[in-house]
């Protein structure tokens, strides 16, 4: 059976843990059945397929060239809640089909071909990213592992209920990898206002996220005066919209509070204490450091003011991560002879390929998406541009087989 | 044996239909242990005592003064759950301990005295309150009798469990009565702020609750340019700050967002859509119709301008309740003259008293608690305020025994 990217990111895309909406997270139900799914298709494609101790579904065929070097082609298998079904499972299943086509045209590559699927990049469960590039890399820390989901269970309770292997040590050495590649939907406007199909990134934006804890006092709705009350989530109110005002006052910043619950969490007692998120991205680290100072004495303010307290935990902090030039060139060139016209482009959103950047040299294919929309069941690549991305792909191994051969 | 207030609040506050913590819900198997209870007080007080087809436990004390008219005392005896012991016995077990000792000095009042005990007030079981009150003033409506609890049981079927005789009829007509005068415990901080052990109340605040819906878009949390954002979060967020300033600058009004939930809920998502609870209050109808008024405008100003939708779902209204100006002003004189000052202040909690307006002109008196602190087993109120609201009591029904004499 002939493999078809389309199709596969509509089944892939059927795969979920809600009823009714395309939501899968870190070692869900769900993640398990996407796992099992996509090792089919690296079998078709003619790998040997393993899944690690962190869920990551790993396929990998072997150069019949001695001594080679390993090429890791990727993304992510989770999603957001009520994802679009492009955002990740494209980077996996589209090297799927590129090496299906190339071993249907028997064509050896002289360099081993590693394709993973990983297991968690959108830090949903425990508001924490790269849970699988970092288990994949044997970057997962003590205070990564110890983080709780909603129901308690540290990711380290989590792993261990999903294998009884030890947490994987790293698979590769730098100098035996060629690289990693990621190609990956936009999620932004600028390939839709060039009208290109595709476009290669130059640089990964810095992102730094928090747990922000408001405690202030609960209180009777009816009875306490406005005066007297210690809101909490008054006080987390005021905060994101500085927060906002400040992003839109510094140009390419951005500072988003995604998710908030408050407690006790009744119509008719004040906010005890509120919990949100916090995600601050810039292309320079420079300025995304100088926002994070002003947003925390601004918390300290607004608690002072309010007989609040406040508490910051860190939960992800990346620094701006550069693409490999040389890498990526060869990804433009392949890109021009296919598209006529090559992009460089910087991603806002971080992916795999920031902690990939520690084991390889990295590069990435950005794929044009309808209205720059991502993260909602309305995220949509043309087939048309897919058939221009999986073009650019072939034409990259092949290009990349003709200088390593 | 003499009648010690604090010690009957402790021997009620054990009777429980939970192991470990005190709750009573109506017509419940403790709420029939703590009607005979309280029925055996009353009888020491010198009272007939009766329970009516609703449970209420009604003691009658008639005055020698032929065609004397009748003061009725009271609050309720059912509990929220995991409460605590004053919030409602108070009220009951006051009144009695006051009719005891001016027994024990030998004065007889030229009116006759009615204690009730309601037995429900608190919306536990059938989500309804007021069902006692309500229920005694002949007030109780089809579709309150309709309602089901958990079990599936209906409010008139529990009352047919409870009692073979039909429901009751109003006891009274309003030109019989006297007043209904009830004891609470603030449920608030402004007595303890104001260092006083007790103050009246002039009005119980009407109240509305609303929900709230914010309609915006989900985003990519990194892709999405601040200037493109329709983040309902941020909407919420206004609304909320608006709605605290606007009930800050008018006084007595009290506005409160107590509960929120944010979906998706991820921290690199875009909000696409908050829903929230509203609670607005105030002694006057008018002053809580305008702030809803402004606020209604408000929020289709900032829907307007962040390009989000908006819509509002009343889930309550009730009327503000006024005290009788009369009634009260003879409830102030005996504070000031017991603790040297009086203090007027509105309930922002509701009470049996608002049902019992309909019937006789009411006061109430409050009495301070511990860091405003109520609905939690930590409510607390000192021997040595409940003293103060002791002597009051006894104080008011001697100068009204000296008017109506």
């Amino acid at each position: 059976m002939k493999l078809n990217l389309s199709s596969m990111l509509d089944e892939l895309g059927r795969v979920t843990d809600e009823p009714g909406r395309l939501t899968r997270t870190f070692l869900s139900p769900a993640m398990e059945r996407a796992v099992k799914l996509v090792g089919c298709w690296l079998q078709d494609a003619g790998m040997d397929v393993k899944v690690d101790p962190v869920g990551n579904v790993i396929g990998f065929r072997k150069s019949p060239k001695p001594g080679a070097k390993t090429l890791i082609l990727g993304s992510h298998l989770d999603t957001v809640r009520d994802a679009g079904r492009f955002d990740g499972p494209l980077g996996v299943l589209l090297p799927i089909v590129a090496l299906y086509e190339l071993n249907s045209r028997g064509i050896a590559l002289p360099f081993n071909i590693e394709i993973v699927g990983f297991s968690e990049e959108e830090g949903v469960r425990f508001a924490s990213a790269y849970l699988g590039s970092e288990g994949y890399t044997g970057r997962l820390k003590a205070g990564t592992l110890a983080l709780r989901d909603a129901a308690g269970i540290s990711v380290r309770d989590a792993i261990r209920q999903f294998s009884d292997q030890p947490l994987p040590k790293p698979r590769y050495r730098r100098r035996d990898v060629l690289g990693y590649v990621e190609v990956h939907i936009e999620q932004g406007p600028v390939l839709e206002r060039e009208n290109l199909a595709v476009g290669v990134v130059s640089a990964i934006a810095g992102q730094s996220r928090f747990k922000l804890t408001w405690t202030g006092k609960a209180g009777h709705a009816g009875t306490t005066p406005m005066a007297l009350r210690r809101d909490a989530f008054a006080g987390a109110a005021e905060f994101a919209l500085a927060a906002e005002q400040l992003a839109r006052r510094t140009a390419g910043l951005v500072a988003t509070v995604g998710s908030l619950t408050v407690a006790p969490g009744a119509a008719n007692v004040i906010p005890g204490q509120v919990v949100h998120t916090l995600d601050v991205r810039h292309a320079q680290d420079r300025v995304r450091r100088a926002a994070l100072l002003k947003l925390g004495r601004l918390t300290a303010q607004i608690a002072k003011k309010r007989g609040l307290k406040v508490a910051w935990q860190r939960t992800q902090d990346n620094g701006a991560t550069d693409c490999s030039p040389g890498l990526t060139a060869q990804l433009a060139r392949s890109v021009q002879a296919v598209q006529g016209r090559s992009l460089s482009l910087v991603s806002g959103a971080g992916h795999d390929g920031v902690v990939m950047s520690a084991l390889a040299p990295i590069a990435m294919l950005f794929v044009r998406c309808r209205d720059g929309l991502s993260h909602h069941p309305d995220e949509y690549a043309s087939p048309k541009d897919l058939r221009v991305a999986l073009k650019v792909m072939i034409d990259f191994l092949e290009k990349l087989a003709g200088r390593s051969g």
